[in-house]
């Protein structure tokens, strides 16, 4: 019995992506390398619950922002269920009157979670946390491992007061932009626009005067990693208080782990075993 | 910054679960385990896509078995994303009238991948693969980390010729049965009925006369992982044949990692790091 891997070993087929051995080696490694950055920044490693509840994001202004992207868990109600048990599904899909409400959404981003677990507490210090998680999007198209329907982001987030969050976000840009530049993949630093100060005139305002999301973008247009500042928007919607009574300010430094396979894989053109080689010579 | 863990290290709300930092290093150390009986058993590891389609799952009677059990995966109506994009949820769920049908379920088990991803190939060789999941399955009751809606599943898998399967079966039997000895967990191999042969007489009189489930039970009822036999449903339903022509024959061994960490805890009454370290002289 052979180790024999398929022809191509990633593919993503309607924005869901097979992962092979051989990069999922290149992905160990990956995530080791953001692992070693959470535990320099003194971050402690969480697993979060897997779905989030549809009452806390609302709470979070999820759906008057991200309707469209949101995936949905729900169950088949009683009556069907009892239909189906005799016949299977009557046609590809679940008619949406042969489902409960939907209680449940899968996460579209790691660090949310972080936020609803500290809800209503008060912090002795500043708090930093890292997760990865496995996130979905609904997009209008998905392209390869670019774009994905279902994809992993690792964050390493920092929540309490705005002085450490500042610190952790410039830490991490540096740690990110020197790691990259020893590695030899171009990318560009781009201020971005965080879609929750969208709609906010007093905070657009903010957002010009002190940038709340830049990205880390290879070639035109793959962002593979962000750095996010957002005050203390979700400080004072979850009620997470500093020390001094305070509302807690929270930033983010978020990976997403396809889109690095994606970005090395397209510019140095190599196997991932010699990927893997890179990563670890430049992480010397 | 100190790297304090939350009072209690892992907690469970509506079948959720949250692994605090300590808990994470036993869960990791738990992993490395598995995968050592993978790369022994020749394994390869592949990540496969987090959802499923339901038209897949109906074709290998996924709904017909286990309709109550699924969790699927929907999107917001075009005109209901517009209208929560103006006033978020008007309630703690997503009406059922505001879903689209749903065309993907979350995977209740980790394997149907491993056979979906098969379908229509003829196998030079008996293929043995190691993937792991996080799986969801809505239950009338959770309970801490023993019973879970969402949890995660590391399979070892072989697909191929008869022979190879119920080698496969028997050395993960004695590997793991020999390994739990050896760290002092007492479980039970318990015969146990796989529901996707319930319903069928014939295949029912065959499964009094070999047994396709076995289960590795701790204390009374948790079943912290299984050997199960499928014969050649999965080859038969998807087209996957052997090098022959035949239909192939399947077979897996599953962990629930959550409840290992459970039953370990238990029984022990240890801090996590303890238990690392009695895995860790186990495994010698």
């Amino acid at each position: 019995m052979t180790r024999s891997t398929s022809p191509a070993d990633f593919s993503a087929r309607s924005g869901l992506p097979t992962i092979g051995p051989e990069t999922l080696r290149l992905w160990t490694e990956l995530e080791a390398r953001f692992l070693r950055w959470a535990a320099e920044f003194d971050a402690m490693p969480v697993r979060y619950p897997p779905l989030l509840s549809t009452a806390d994001l609302d709470s979070l202004d999820y759906f008057e922002n991200f309707p469209q992207l949101a995936v949905l868990g729900s169950r088949i109600r009683g009556d069907a269920a009892a239909k189906y048990a005799r016949a299977g599904l009557p046609g590809p899909e679940v008619d949406a009157a042969d489902l409960e409400p939907a209680g449940f959404a899968l996460p579209s981003a790691a660090c949310y979670s972080v936020y609803l677990d500290l809800r209503g507490t008060r912090l002795a210090e500043s708090r930093r946390v890292t997760t990865v998680a496995t996130c979905f999007r609904h997009e209008t198209h998905y392209d390869g491992l670019r774009r994905l329907l279902g994809f992993t982001m690792r964050e390493i987030v920092c929540v309490g007061a705005q002085a450490d969050v500042l610190d952790h976000l410039a830490r991490s840009r540096q740690a990110v932009t020197g790691f990259l530049s020893e590695l030899g993949l171009p990318i560009e630093v781009r201020p971005a626009t965080d879609p929750f100060f969208d709609r906010d005139g007093a905070r657009s305002v903010m957002q010009r005067l002190f940038p709340v999301k830049e990205e880390f973008v290879f070639g035109d247009d793959l962002a593979i990693g962000s750095i996010n500042f957002h005050r203390n928007f979700f400080g004072e919607r979850l009620d997470i208080r500093q020390a001094g009574g305070d509302h807690a300010f929270t930033g983010c430094l978020a990976f997403g782990v396809e889109r690095w396979i994606s970005a090395l894989t397209t510019h140095f053109g190599e196997t991932p075993a010699q990927l893997v080689a890179r990563i670890q010579a430049a992480s010397r």
